[in-house]
């Protein structure tokens, strides 16, 4: 069906707006509670709720949890399945590094090991990011004969590492044990493909080793997440869209990239990415605004400071919907329900407003709400195909 | 996504009860009336129902009736239509016959047949399940060289023969014409890899027929449904669960035998499940809880005592609770309406209980109440994913 959707893509000038709400979906504190979202005062998606289409969606498929990467994934209409994202290009390309095909990123931590080589802090007592970015110029320096390197500060003491050469691979288990106590692993191969990696990285560590010898706390480094850039096809080329980001985090400017979207850097909150989706709006047709905290909070267990950040974007409709969108479409990229503390498997409730579309006719924005709303339960990756339609983005099928 | 969900599975000690209505899904009687679970009186579900999440699922495909091993292999978690389950292995497995890969096991049912060889009675008069015992030790003496032969009885004039031996195969068909005035066919093979075993089963009937030559009115054998053993991994392999189950019918502890179920013996109804199912609970995680009666009283059409069954199971609801189950699952295997007297293709209710759950705020649990529930129409095999995502059991996909 992907390539059926493909051949029927047209483009226009018509927007499409995808509000995301990271971690959207809730869960009641008490089995007749409310979850986070109907328990959140938003009369301005309620309002919208009742003259748009509602629903749930599914970013993987039953009972399965996504993580960041394939939630949004499957919000830009891609089967997370068929395109794993693996930790080092995440973290890569949320930094805006020009990762090539052939290229291995690699999540690299600074820590703390002792003078038996064990590991007494795994993450080198929370350097901040300029020591980081100090330390990645001094580990940078490290030579390997055939392979070019660059190490690349990503926030405190996170950074990642991207080789770049002939036949490397990502087939190179983790050094990072997830232990205090213990030494970092070697990097090891698994499979034939990655041999040569595996000797490469090890060699890069020997001499991050040396480099940092005197550097504590950040004497070491430990390695996660190789991972090479899989081919994904643009948002151009499968849906004939001009995608813009509008993120504040890292890690989904990264996604953004991924899927060959404009990434609109330097904004720190909801008002500059009102403003700056307000500068964006003529060159663009598919609009991405994304709100990291109602899954931090979320994450945190605090259910009332989601609730907050629920608010906060239920402010920001009424300028949106001032841009007169020709789709808009509010919901998650999976649920992180307050009372879990961690992302859940939990359907996402999502509404979808356009000029042509048979309102649901759901009292508020809600999660039960929209279980009521014609559309049941959704696959995620299907959603991005009711923006498209109702922006006059999809011709007909057959004659 | 089987793969996936396998990758994604983690051991741990909550647990997981399945407590299933055989054929619980009905039909009203007349277009304005209720189901049978509709008409019970079901004041232990009804309350479960308002704080459970809720809805129908189809064990193969919309419109397919399910047979009642297809039926709990989905919601064991398997794809029906990928486990091919042959009507002899049930029989053999039910029995506790510890089948071999590469065995091949037939149904027996012992007939009856007139002077000219055309059988009579497709029954034998239904002789009583001792004198089925003594028959097969008779026909058990029959001879057929570099192949092992076992006769069992299973109940009534039902019994299994299991062929033992090098390049044995199931590709035969049946000698049951499932007629009577006619005489059994020779069994035939349907592919070239069935000739021997087709040699094997006829020369087995030749010497059965001789041997049973004066035991009027078991002096003929049927064979039906030959099989072999399919490859299915176990739920311990596919979901790192250790599984029991309590059932009091043959087939269904064949079944779970066939998924790599510890099955208990010689239960004789829902007390004695319940009193072995606290035994089971230390060293277990998964508890399969079967109800065969309310399907038989489907299958005989008979509406009240059907509802009877289904007011029987709710008395057991608070018994299971007590014993603080992490997630609890009360549903049927397929539909079996008194109405139709038989299997339907009809969508079955359930409803899934957890701490981590979403309610989905159902009045009662009833077939047109569970389509009002979030899930809509789920497929059976995705059900236990379900049980495991709210049991801690499947980690997250991707970073």
């Amino acid at each position: 069906m992907e390539s059926v959707v493909q051949s029927l893509a047209v483009e226009n000038n018509n927007k499409i707006v995808l509000l995301v709400c990271d971690g959207l979906g809730g869960l009641p504190l008490t089995p007749d509670g409310r979850t986070e979202l109907e328990s959140a005062a938003t009369p301005n998606l309620d309002a919208l709720a009742g003259i748009s289409e509602c629903g749930l969606h599914l970013p993987i498929d039953v009972g399965i949890t996504p993580g960041s990467a394939p939630g949004h994934l499957a919000l830009f209409g891609y089967e997370p399945v068929d395109y794993p994202i693996g930790r080092g290009v995440v973290a890569a390309t949320g930094i805006g590094f020009p990762i090539h095909a052939g290229d291995v990123a690699v999540r690299l931590n600074f820590a703390t090991r002792d003078e038996r080589g064990n590991i007494t802090d795994r993450r080198a007592g929370r350097i901040p990011t300029e020591q980081c970015a100090e330390l990645c110029e001094v580990i940078g320096k490290a030579s390997i004969p055939g392979v070019e390197l660059f190490v690349k500060p990503v926030k405190d003491y996170r950074a990642c590492v991207i080789f770049r050469g002939k036949e490397l691979s990502d087939h190179v288990a983790d050094t990072d044990t997830q232990k205090t106590g213990v030494p970092p692993l070697d990097p090891v191969p698994t499979s034939e493909k990655g041999k040569k990696t595996a000797q490469v990285a090890k060699e890069f560590v020997r001499q991050a080793l040396e480099l940092l010898k005197d550097r504590h706390p950040a004497n070491a480094v430990l390695l996660r997440g190789f991972a090479e850039l899989p081919h994904i096809p643009s948002l151009k080329d499968r849906f004939q869209l001009a995608p813009v980001a509008l993120a504040v985090y890292p890690d989904y400017k990264g996604v953004s990239r991924l899927v060959g979207m404009d990434v609109i850097e330097d904004l720190s909150d909801l008002n500059a990415q009102m403003t700056m989706l307000k500068k964006a709006w003529a060159d663009h047709t598919f609009f991405f605004v994304h709100h990291k905290y109602t899954d931090s909070k979320g994450e945190d267990g605090n259910f009332e400071a989601k609730v907050k950040e629920i608010e906060k974007v239920d402010n920001i409709i009424p300028e949106i919907l001032k841009l007169k969108p020709d789709v808009l479409i509010v919901t998650g990229d999976h649920s992180t329900p307050a009372k879990m503390k961690s992302h859940s498997s939990h359907p996402v409730p999502f509404l979808i407003h356009a000029a042509d579309i048979r309102p649901s006719g759901c009292a508020s924005f809600g999660e039960r709400e929209c279980a009521k709303g014609g559309w049941g339960v959704l696959r995620t990756p299907h959603l991005i195909r009711l923006a498209l339609a109702y922006s006059g983005k999809l011709m007909k099928f057959g004659a």
